[in-house]
């Protein structure tokens, strides 16, 4: 859940993208450039795993309170660029924080995951601010600001939200669950109600993403982290369409906006985002094969992905034989080298180097 | 994971089949017969939901001793046939005996899921028995013989066991995960020792099965809940293979015997399923779109499947629609009417009962 954009321009296809973004290798796989070696970055390449981002985190107890807090958001952001050099840098911030800015209550237990007041009926939609407070969200937007000034000029900024779908099953079920049981109950029971919530949330999310292309995102990456418990209707409605109209969204106010959607599990129904409008790249899951993914978006798409986060805890050969077998996989497409899901906190430091030196051609490591 | 087969006949192919077994509408789906009303059973059909079950429950305070005692366990395979008239049950049991009867440690707490001894390395995988202690498994055995015999004879009889992957996962971690990461991670690192695991868990459930269909078995099912967190090479190699070894080696000694994979969560892969002979059915779980079951599974593979159990708990007009949904979306192919996943507890006994009427056309209800 807790993850770490600038729009300098990019149009739909390469020829349009000014040169200023296409300096930057991540900018212009999402322009669509097959390049030798891909861009590198990895979901969660800030967090736990590395020592100084351990020690920067016990200057906040409480969670919200650090990626409220530029100073520490930035450095946080910032770690893993000097540690790794990749080629993107994500914003340090936490998907939950749209139902914090809409007046829901959010917390983090340690180890524990998020705790939210959760929303059971119409009544408890009824009580959420119909725009979030973006006062409260003004930290994020000057994180963004100042990690662009001191982002070498080959790195890329990227900002998030979270997806609808996503979103919405923490606030209804109000922490985590195995598959988001209660929110695709609440669903089937309130159609009506959560179709409300769903589109709240969409307007809140464009309106974040383009306010954080304002403030220096080069891209973004709408996370869909759930998108693979619901059936094929319910993940038409509430995955693929909330997507498709925040993309719109953004596009229609920030025409060169560069967006990348990652729809975990969404399996054999990644073709259901083959023709989304201004997503120029999915992000793909641990579990999908690159050969099916190149089969089933067409090849306007970059693909992002997928090596499995264990495989990297593992190292050595393992490592290197999967780096081998992604990269493959994907051949003839532009593709940005990423995890499948983020770093898990047990990911030794060494075996990122070994990666990043691997997938950047230098195999004698 | 707790789950509620007879060799009378059948043979690749429904012309082969004896007409004894047909008369059984759900040995004739799997026989390939497609039938204007298809069978249905449901997984975990007998539980926590029924409340005779949770009376029935309070007999045995360990949930392995009610397993094993085989008035208990009869009865519980019985509860939902009397009830709803499915055209089949399924031996109440749970698919870690196998663990169990090869002396690893295995309970049950209460609401909180399977607790084993985990497997730490090699030292701990020679521990284990090499061949199951089928004396710990006759009351197994015993009940599906005991069920067969109260068994209305158009009425099929389910053995399981789990797949060698989600069994494994289970005795790696000692317990269930999000993601079953231990285990994922464990093959990484130690490849030799997790195939040993595999091998030694593919001959103990191939020969499990097979004394489960001389015991009275109809069919028998091998769940592989836990297929959709690997990547495709892993997926290769310790879902595929190890199944298809399974079920080649029950059809060398029981040749007609029927069997279905459910391999939950197969995505894009589930085509990887389509060659394996000897499995007559794949088991659909919830995310999967019907149509894209069609399309890439050939047309003597019968589909199992795939109602939301969310659905079932929301009951009304969306289930009626879910259930139409589903029924159209197998049109013209080999289908068994099924959950995607098991029943859960707060399923309202009348939604099951409007399920069977609305799947037997009788839309009046």
């Amino acid at each position: 859940l807790r993850l770490s954009g600038d729009e300098t321009g990019g149009g739909i296809g390469s020829i349009s993208a000014p040169q200023a973004s296409l300096a930057k290798p991540f900018l212009a796989a999402l322009a669509g450039e097959r390049q030798k070696t891909p861009p590198i970055w990895l979901m969660r390449q800030a967090g736990r795993y590395l020592p100084e981002y351990r020690e920067l985190r016990t200057r906040a107890p409480k969670f919200l309170d650090f990626c409220y807090t530029p100073a520490l958001a930035v450095e946080a952001t910032l770690q893993p660029i000097r540690r790794f050099g990749f080629d993107a840098a994500i914003l340090f911030s936490d998907i939950l924080v749209i139902p914090d800015a809409l007046g829901q209550a959010v917390s983090f237990e340690s180890g524990d995951g998020p705790r939210l007041d959760p929303i059971g009926d119409a009544e408890g939609l009824a009580k959420l601010r119909h725009e979030p407070n973006w006062e409260r969200l003004a930290p994020v937007f000057e994180t963004l600001d100042r990690v662009k000034a001191d982002l070498p000029k080959e790195m890329a900024l990227i900002g998030f939200c979270g997806a609808p779908w996503t979103v919405a099953s923490y606030m209804i079920a109000g922490r985590g669950t195995p598959d988001q049981a209660p929110a695709r109950l609440f669903a089937y029971r309130h159609p009506d109600v959560f179709a409300r919530l769903i589109d709240r949330l969409v307007d809140a999310s464009a309106e974040y993403l383009r306010r954080q292309f304002a403030a220096g995102a080069d891209a973004t990456q709408i996370f869909d982290s759930w998108a693979g418990v619901l059936p094929p209707a319910e993940f038409e409605r509430w995955c693929v369409r909330p997507i498709k109209a925040i993309a719109a969204k953004v596009r229609a106010e920030t025409p060169h906006a560069r967006m990348i959607a990652f729809p975990r599990g969404a399996g054999a129904q990644l073709a259901k985002f083959a023709g989304l409008a201004g997503i120029d790249a999915i992000g793909l899951d641990t579990a999908t094969d690159p050969r099916a993914a190149v089969a089933a978006l067409p090849e306007r798409v970059t693909l992002q992905g997928n090596l499995d986060p264990l495989a990297l805890v593992a190292g050595g050969r393992r490592l290197d034989e999967e780096v081998e077998r992604i990269m493959s996989g994907f051949q003839g497409r532009p593709h940005i080298f990423n995890l499948g899901h983020g770093v898990v906190p047990e990911t030794p430091v060494d075996h990122v180097e070994r990666l990043v030196a691997r997938v950047r051609g230098q195999r004698s490591t």
